[in-house]
């Protein structure tokens, strides 16, 4: 075995069944894995169902997926490529980029991916705090060097839900010559998308998050034109079922579907935030999530005894006690700050 | 960028709607990429279509999909692992254990993306050739060394279609302190599947072929007990959609439909074998394809124009002018033979 793949056990999440078996309850809510609860469009779930011909490869070249996506992003579709979930972009970036020692720089906390990542490709983690209210600042730039062949910047950032302000970003952009990384998962909650166009700028998103299509796993990624065929030589030859691409394309025929989940998860994101700053330190989030540190040790599990599944963030690198909880459905919330006021009595 | 990845350009094979356009025709049958002209089972197609929760992710257990192939295979359930087809079970393989520099052995001519991922994770290739019906032989037991990381054998073998002898695979094992990686992708269409147990072996297999799930990517391996943990922490967290696994499992429900596909498949190939033999030397197979070498070096353009894709191996190691085609319906394989016989004039 390869002496950086350092032999990390692992650890399965707990899902609702099991949390159902365990703690003898009737009622779970997950509000862990940061899901859209109203689901896909209609059209998308129909657009997955009416494809048949499973024993066919899908095409690799994704071309009417990626036109849909140009369209909604406005991005060059000859520059857009697709990958299973960002975590797939991912995963072919580092294969790319990551020689044994290059370093990776991952402002903290963030995407516990990314360090697995770094990790399994021997790169060198350097971690920087982020500052005031998660947010990168210029510390960062002591940490940049020749030997920086990656930064990793989650916008708006998972766990702690900020955004980054732009001109941070393009200061970043213009100090190294390493590949800077913009994960947007969670750009559609936020009101601030980087528009940005540089040779070292990949931005990658997904449609597991607003969109509703979790699990199919369908990521995708603007690069500069220069990194399009390596990538394309590099990455897996059929990330996206042909199903799954045509979910993908009637989700954004139908963005109107989106743009009403989102307002009605923003809605209950204030509402939820307003509740939990009378109990703990909340940080305002841009995304479909908050975060706080909780005031005792075991929140996540008096929660779970409560029927509540959320993210522990405890061995994330940089958090302590802290929790990440998805804004749900109203009545999902509801549940969640229940239980939470009983634990902590607030 | 790494200097291991070499910019292979990327080139992406012609879809029957490029041929149709490009050459002017009305029918044009694709048979390159050894899928089941068949389908698979509705049993699995109803299945699939059964799951709507797209925006919950998958469970990472895929419990029930391991314990369905555990009952098909008679393999232990906990040391049965999933990926996204048997592509990412190698990617995954890889991951673990090539350096820069280990050795992977590849028999040639072998599946292409052996080549690709050796590269990719900066291993060096070993490469021994084939001997008398492209059966290993024993030359590489002179490539064996303490070096020697990985040694890829797909059995049957992709493009040639022969099975190797157990006891040259035994042997091997025995002779190596690598693993020894055993791709039975096409395994339901031979009559012989490696049966062994040691610390050192992994066996692949897949739903894309005999299962007709190949839009998918659904693969499988049997791992040694003491891998299972690192392939666990550094695989891709959700490998396969949940509507996916559901088909797969549904597809081992209804064995029976897979069997019977097998059976027309075998059929055909064997009358396929005997037509071909006529024009060209051809390799017997125990897969769902035919291997020969052409003796004109322009056949599967000269095919295309007239509607038929097949793979051109030219590119393949070990290959030259080489041609891989499958088995597909008897009509589709009667227009292969047609369009052969005319180009051939045999």
């Amino acid at each position: 075995m390869r002496k950086c793949v350092e032999l990390s056990k692992y650890i399965p999440g707990k899902s609702i069944e099991e949390v159902k078996r365990e703690y003898g309850l009737e009622k779970v809510v997950k509000l862990a894995s940061n899901e859209n609860p109203y689901g896909p469009s209609p059209k998308a779930i129909e657009a997955f169902r009416s494809y048949s011909d499973l024993h066919i490869y899908p095409n690799p070249d994704y071309r009417e997926l990626r036109e849909k996506i140009s369209e909604y992003t406005g991005w060059d579709v000859e520059r857009i490529v697709v990958g299973a979930g960002i975590d797939g972009i991912l995963e072919t970036l580092f294969k790319i980029l990551i020689d044994e020692g290059d370093e990776v720089i991952i402002p903290i906390p963030s995407f516990p991916y990314y360090h697995i990542l770094t990790r399994l490709s021997c790169g060198k983690e350097v971690i920087v705090r982020r500052g005031k209210n998660y947010q990168i600042d210029e510390s960062i730039f002591e940490a940049i060097n020749k030997k920086t062949k990656l930064i990793l910047i989650c916008n708006p950032n998972n766990p702690t839900g900020n955004a980054e302000k732009a001109e941070i970003i393009e200061e970043i952009v213009q100090s190294t010559d390493g590949i800077v990384f913009i994960d947007e998962a969670y750009v559609e909650f936020s009101d601030f998308a980087v528009d940005m166009d540089a040779e070292n700028v990949v931005i990658a998103r997904t449609f597991s998050k607003a969109f509703g299509l979790a699990n199919l796993r369908i990521g995708y990624a603007l690069l500069p034109k220069w990194f399009v065929s390596p990538f394309k030589a590099a990455m897996t030859p059929f990330p996206i079922s042909t199903p799954a691409a045509r979910a993908a394309e009637a989700a954004i025929d139908d963005i109107e579907w989106m743009r009403k989940c989102v307002e009605k998860i923003k809605a209950e994101r204030e509402r939820l935030y307003r509740e939990l700053k009378r109990c703990v330190e909340v940080t305002p989030s841009k995304a479909n999530f908050l975060f706080f540190e909780s005031p005792v040790e075991n929140l996540a599990e008096e929660l779970l005894k409560r029927g509540v599944i959320v993210r522990d963030c405890s061995n994330f690198a940089g958090c302590k006690n802290h929790i990440r909880v998805t804004v749900g459905k109203p009545e999902e919330n509801d549940m969640f700050l229940q239980a939470l006021k009983e634990v902590l009595e607030c």
